[in-house]
């Protein structure tokens, strides 16, 4: 049978102030009127069945996200709350070992819940064609082609090819924009989505050779009493760095149906609407010649005047003024809230 | 004697959202802890008796006048208030008028109460000069060396020079920023401040000549009633236009007390003190890599990351963010507050 785990885990304090540790990205409705877990899970409808939905969060986001999954009719006993955040080895691992202790031959895709996804169609398309390819015991990574110099995603290099994939030759990590601007000219290299397929046999396997000492104690993990004494035992580490940088099953999916991960206000420009003179005006907002900004209130008025390529959000006890270009450093802003004594804004 | 008119008419709406309708610029704190129509009354001490000081202010904010003034001893008699705004003219006109009707030899200083002095000492002792000078019946002008290319100021034009002031060869308009470089340059021309000093006798004789509508009508208002019943008939005109740039007897002092007028956002950087990368923080203010910024909080908390040049200004109702070289641009953007449904915040 086929599953999906999604991974819900991150605060996504890129878009603070909007998200908060208890309010994290994806509760709020940064692409639609929907929270952005409720669009991911509409996105995978039809493609399997409810209760082959899992769902990898923090166990701080535990109730809201309990709320959330039961619209969907998402059977209890699939979200795992991790009592700590652990990248996303860990989560993968523990799922997909329980879900194949009750099925050998589960195939399973890996979602991260915060992508916007632009042609559906061709999503789900593009995932059943993965599911297939897992036949082979590769173990795949969804690719795609780089549209500008990006230095916030890391990189995949493609290898040999065949039919519509390819094998991995190398992941990449964050380039610098020289070196992302080389990436983009260069036709080999993808954008990692953290997107992946895979069996869960042909993973554990891997998993077993290559991290063998994540392989037991996941193995030990069977139910609450377990996940509280081991949890906190796991590394803290991506599949990607773990495994897909080490295994030899790594076979690289390129997909095309318009991605835009939404790590950072920037992206929100991908998505939404803009007026003639490029702005983004939401909520109570009045402008007099700004052109590309992105103006975001909560309730106030917020008033602009003359400004370029600037990203403003305005919530009640909280407001952020950031320079697009520097749309990344929010996350560093947010760490220097504690040290600043603003914990109440964190 | 002395007498000072201190013109306390507008709103200042430049420094929207901070000043409002009903809490004008000359209420802010803006230079100091006070309110600067309290640092205006500071300056002028010692200069005239409290008794000899008159305020010119708009009906609307009469009661809340009236309460600094109290503070400060000014009689309640010296208070005019305008029904409606009618620029300079009408309510230096009225009260020289007033002040001449009972004390023939009266010389009097007009001074714009949204200024900020460097030098107290020698904003004193220059007013004294000024004083002394209007025994030959000039109507006197203070002029200011330009520092910068400044398009929001009008110029005066010194033309024959006497012992340390100039006859006015001409008053011109506020420039294009092509001609205040041009200005800039040419020594001959000077900053025009807002600040004249005459014998009452001298102005109304010109007044009487150039302007006998308005020399009739302010005879007529001997009382309250008088106002209410002449006052919507005077011009709204400037002194500068409707006297100084008409009459012979125009002189120019120069002087060099550190004059700065507050007129927009812009002017507080001229007074404020800055951090190492030229940013003035005032309030919950935290900061990550901008330079030359203002950011302004009344209460919440204002986080900038990377900016340049812009001016942020936060109240409990609106916010305005604003590029530093659009500063006088606010004034328009509050006038839109009114097409755009705005009205608790202008």
């Amino acid at each position: 049978m086929n599953y999906i785990i999604i991974l819900a885990g991150g605060i996504g304090s890129r878009f603070w102030p909007l998200s908060r540790q208890m309010q994290p990205k994806q509760f709020l409705n940064l692409c639609s009127s929907k929270p952005m877990i409720d669009e991911c899970l509409e996105n995978i409808s039809g493609l399997v069945g409810l209760d082959k939905v899992y769902v990898a969060t923090n166990s701080l986001h535990g109730k809201k996200i309990g709320q959330c999954l039961n619209k969907f009719a998402i059977p209890r006993e699939n979200i795992l709350l991790e009592p700590q955040g652990k990248n996303t080895l860990a989560p993968i691992a523990l799922l997909t070992q329980r879900i194949y202790s009750h099925d050998k031959k589960a195939k399973i895709i890996i979602l991260p819940c915060d992508h916007f996804v632009a042609d559906k169609g061709r999503f789900i398309k593009k995932l059943k064609r993965g599911l297939k390819l897992t036949d082979n015991g590769y173990i795949l990574t969804l690719g795609f082609t780089p549209k500008r110099p990006e230095t916030g995603y890391g990189y995949i290099k493609a290898g040999l090819g065949r039919r519509d994939y390819y094998l991995v030759d190398k992941f990449v990590e964050k380039p610098d924009i020289k070196t992302a601007r080389r990436y983009l000219k260069d036709k080999r290299y993808y954008w990692n989505a953290g997107i992946f397929i895979f069996r869960a046999d042909a993973f554990l396997d891997e998993l077993k050779v290559i991290k063998p000492q994540v392989y037991r104690i996941i193995a030990n993990i069977k139910n609450e009493n377990g996940m509280r004494r081991y949890w906190k035992g796991l590394p803290n580490i991506s599949i990607d760095y773990a495994i897909m940088e080490k295994t030899k099953k790594a076979a690289l999916l390129p997909a095309d149906y318009g991605w835009i991960d939404l790590g950072s206000w920037q992206a929100i420009e991908e998505i939404a609407k803009k007026d003639r003179s490029g702005n983004i005006l939401r909520g109570r907002c009045l402008d007099l010649g700004s052109r590309n900004i992105l103006s975001w209130s909560d309730d106030r008025l917020v008033a602009t005047v003359g400004l370029k390529d600037i990203i403003i959000v305005d919530t009640k006890d909280a407001l952020l003024v950031c320079a697009k270009d520097k749309a990344q450093e929010v996350k560093k802003l947010v760490c220097r809230l504690k040290q600043g004594n603003y914990e109440r804004q964190i």
